[in-house]
């Protein structure tokens, strides 16, 4: 008898090499993992409803895993915090699922956030929670080039070299590019996104909010489905992976 | 000849023993004194609008300080951020000011913000920005009773007991207490604040927040003039000295 919980999770992605485990070096998934172990006995797999990146954080991660004993949900998530004090990961809520729920694979939109402080001096209290740009940046521009990118179309343009994905299709369904005061936010939703699309959307949107490309330029861009002529990667640090609707 | 600079700070206050140089341990007013020594060439003072303590932060803290050379601001305030790239301190801004200007006692009005997370689980993104509270609060409730420190009184039920103020009577032009999501932020504005008032205050409207106490109770309490009945000091992580009226 197996008993699935799905978790939504909170993290600082700056001391982790990434969600996914890998031999050696602190993932998002290993801690995760482990902490489930007290109420387990034995190791357990993790699935997370995206992988992020080394560096990259999460509001709102959610992932699977089954349990062969029925523990209540809260208590899973009270032994889990307990056991990650130590680390910048915190469980936000915990519940049990039918066993045909999948984090990855039953996802109908994924959401994400990214965080641009867009003034002189660099951050200190957002130190590697955003992309620090000197450059005033015209974020109504940035939305205006941001809306050509709404709908289904072939995202090669953003699409980073080891992209395993089969096409570069991808289908998205919302993005807003606001202001608040120094800081610039930029929010996406898709059911799914090629690898390092966020980051690569925002690196040619911030060309256009620098006035380094103008409207035409991005478009341009993003009609040449070529991705060595688009603007640089964003980094990690601006990235947060928000919410997950199922 | 001497030219007096102003200038304004943001800083994370985790790592620091405060504002106050003090022997043998890292302060705020020691980094930036050290940040400018590259201009000056020889040691000068710092002087800060107000004092945080250890492991409060500042979005807008104000200091001024002289040079025996007329340098140009913007010059001033790049090379000390460039001296502080290590540290979690960055000058926003820096302006030439007449002699009279001082950082402390031309100060019209000092404001400050404080962070509570209200959640069940722990800060990950925010850990060491807030105070984490997982009791719900009423932040209307906590509104409603801060309303009555507005105006001049005697807050000794506030009033830390290391406090160096000749006299318990302060002036509160203004506290506000709303919420935005799972954050519950408190601002408070005066011209100056008795030591570890505003902290102080947080911990007694919590009191009102968690229903612990009655509006009556805590209109008692601030009644009492007395600091031993009020309720505990807030952390000093939720604590952000915001800005300075000059």
């Amino acid at each position: 008898m197996s008993f699935r919980y799905k978790i939504i999770a909170e993290y600082d992605g700056t001391p982790f090499f990434g969600w996914q485990r890998q031999e050696g070096v602190p993932t998002v998934q290993q801690c995760l993992e482990e902490a489930v172990l007290p109420l387990s006995k034995c190791p357990i797999t993790m699935f997370g409803s995206g992988r992020t990146d080394t560096g990259v954080h999460a509001l709102g991660q959610v992932a699977h895993f089954n349990l062969d004993r029925d523990i209540d949900p809260f208590r899973v998530q009270e032994c889990m915090n307990a056991y990650l004090r130590e680390n910048p990961i915190v469980v936000l809520s915990a519940e049990r699922v039918p066993s045909t729920f999948d984090a990855r694979f039953s996802t109908v939109e994924r959401s994400y956030l990214y965080k641009i402080l867009n003034r002189r001096a660099a951050p200190a209290i957002m130190k590697n929670r955003c992309w620090h740009i000197m450059a005033p940046l015209d974020e109504e521009g940035m939305n205006t080039a941001a809306q050509y990118l709404v709908g289904t179309h072939d995202f090669s343009s953003f699409r980073a070299a080891g992209c395993q994905a089969t096409s570069p299709i991808k289908t998205l369904n919302y993005i807003k590019v606001w202001r608040e005061n120094e800081l610039i936010l930029i929010e996406c939703r898709a059911k799914s996104f090629l690898y390092h699309q966020v980051r690569n959307i925002v690196g040619s949107l911030f060309m256009v909010g620098a006035k380094r490309w103008t409207l035409q330029k991005f478009l341009d861009v993003f009609a040449a489905k070529n991705r060595a002529i688009a603007g640089q990667t964003a980094p990690a640090a601006g990235l947060y992976f928000w919410r997950v609707t199922y």
